[in-house]
């Protein structure tokens, strides 16, 4: 697809020994895609090693001499490390150099200064974070996942709007049914200011299905909602999975008996295991800015930081910012004819 | 424990074929507990049979000629339902006939109705729901569950202390773990509600213990939050939980192989789902009433139903509205001194 894609290396919690390796692979196998790995000229050289001459131009390295610390105040950072790799990263963004970032490094710090570098689209107040998960009938979108944890009505319905253009960009769904996270079906359900997202909703012309009690279900492609309760309902689903994960474990292995059951049934808790895996749905992109940033887990592996970098080529390659300029160009007009 | 509890005999999905099965089981394994069931008289009746003879006076029937519809407005239910088996039971309850009552019908009516009936302690604003969880390390409660969709940090303090005082009541824990449903660790984090509660909490004289972010990881007994935000997390729960169970059993069909491979391992599977049965959590209580009220899932089995009923059997015997009403009396006295 010809997309070029800035990689921060030093961010995360394994820096380069995921990154680079997470770059390698996706060069593999995007084949007219390209990267620019950036950070500390000497970590990286050894990481690549053979490889840069096996890609030859599709594979640069741009030095960045500072790192951003996992738990560094976001404005510390802003000021203080101007030549980080996460910033360089979204600097070659900025300057057409790349059409995607993708960092692992800290949340608030990318959120930060990918705002500050690269602004946001005309009509969108507040950038937002959406993440993919399994559902019951396929994917389900959700955002704000916590870059916002006081939204009015509007920014709802301008989450919406991008969350819609962002699944018609990397799913290729035409009119992505939209969903407003509340705790009942019935529209009189929630708080003041879902209530009115509803109405706002319901008068877009967006495939406003309305309130979706159970992201699971499957019954919406994108479901929105303010980020300090998207950003619970991912905390809440990532502790579940977790503990169901070992209370299987602990079963499987409780004695000889059980682990001898779980090698005869290893096929299947494999296939189980590869359908829900957390690691195939990494990479969060920051919505409503002039350039697709995407945001990995910070504790990924090189496996799940491809999907990551993946996502942000997909999404670049199929102008996700330009539809979400659009659309919200479209809408200024409707609200002023 | 010589306890009585007034049962809605004819709420919830099932109503009579689940209730009264429950009931009779509850009072096979409480040897010293009674009930009353509260219903129409020619629908009890059968349902009961033989049994009331058995249990002689541990076992009455209340009749009430009405029953509130599961979708019924709680106004509706309210103004035009004074014989329902849900009222009745209820006042079961104020008038001393009772020490607690149990309902799988419709949960804002139950609320509305006990509200109005039994009225708050003092001290109390507004009465929250609090349900019990697994968690990593045992077992978690979480309150408010919807009751209340727009919380002031007071109302999150008072649900601390009502929260504190039921895990004291029913799990015979000391000073339980009180933490805060937030989106991330540090103090600075949430909005301006959690912000303010957090320095109320850490204030108050409950066993704080900071913000939450993943209520399964068991490092809090109780966990508090809007009710938004908490039935966004039980809803986000469930939802997964049912993904999850789908997709294992999915995996175990697929093919003769995989059905092999579950027989196989059907021990260690039942032990799993066991653990995580969500029956055995069936039971919520409506928190900050002069009197205990639980809530059952509406689509309840029997066993689950015992649970709810053994639930509220175990609050009114180890006094929780007396605990609740002695805390929130010292809390005043405080505040005067």
């Amino acid at each position: 697809m010809g997309v070029t894609v800035a990689i921060d290396c030093m961010g995360g919690d394994h820096g380069p020994s995921v990154t680079v390796p997470a770059a390698l692979a996706f060069l593999r196998s995007h084949t007219d895609a390209r990267v620019v790995l950036v950070g500390q000229p000497d970590v990286l050289g050894p990481a690549v090693g053979d490889a840069a001459a096996r890609f030859g131009e599709r594979l640069r390295i741009r030095p960045a001499s500072q790192v951003v610390g996992m738990d560094e105040a976001p404005a510390v950072a802003m000021k203080n490390k101007k030549d980080s790799s996460m910033r360089v990263a979204i600097n070659l963004v900025k300057e057409g150099e790349a059409q995607a970032a993708v960092s692992a490094g800290n949340t608030g710090a990318l959120m930060a200064i990918s705002r500050f570098v690269l602004k946001t689209l005309p009509g969108i107040d507040r950038p937002a974070i959406a993440t993919v998960l399994p559902s019951m009938k396929g994917r389900v979108y959700v955002l704000d996942l916590g870059a916002n944890v006081d939204c009015s009505a509007e920014h709802l319905l301008q989450f919406g709007i991008m969350g819609a253009q962002l699944v018609a960009a990397v799913e290729h769904v035409d009119r992505p049914r939209v969903g407003l996270l509340n705790i009942g079906e019935e529209e009189i359900k929630g708080n003041e200011v879902v209530r009115e997202a509803f109405g706002l909703l319901r008068a877009s012309d967006l495939n406003f299905c309305g309130n979706v009690e159970d992201i699971y279900r499957g019954s919406a492609d994108v479901v929105v909602c303010d980020g300090f309760v998207g950003n619970v309902a991912l905390k809440t689903t990532e502790g579940l999975a977790q503990m169901l994960t070992a209370i299987l474990k602990q079963e499987f292995t409780r004695n000889p008996l059980a682990k001898l059951m779980a090698l005869v049934a290893l096929p299947v808790l494999k296939a189980f295991k590869k359908r829900v895996d957390h690691r195939r749905y990494n990479g969060a992109a920051l919505l409503g800015l002039r350039g697709v940033v995407v945001k990995s887990h910070g504790s990924a592996d090189a496996y799940a930081f491809e999907q990551a970098i993946h996502r942000a080529a997909e999404a670049a390659a199929n102008r996700l910012i330009e539809r979400i300029g659009e659309r919200m160009a479209n809408l200024a007009h409707e609200e002023t004819a």
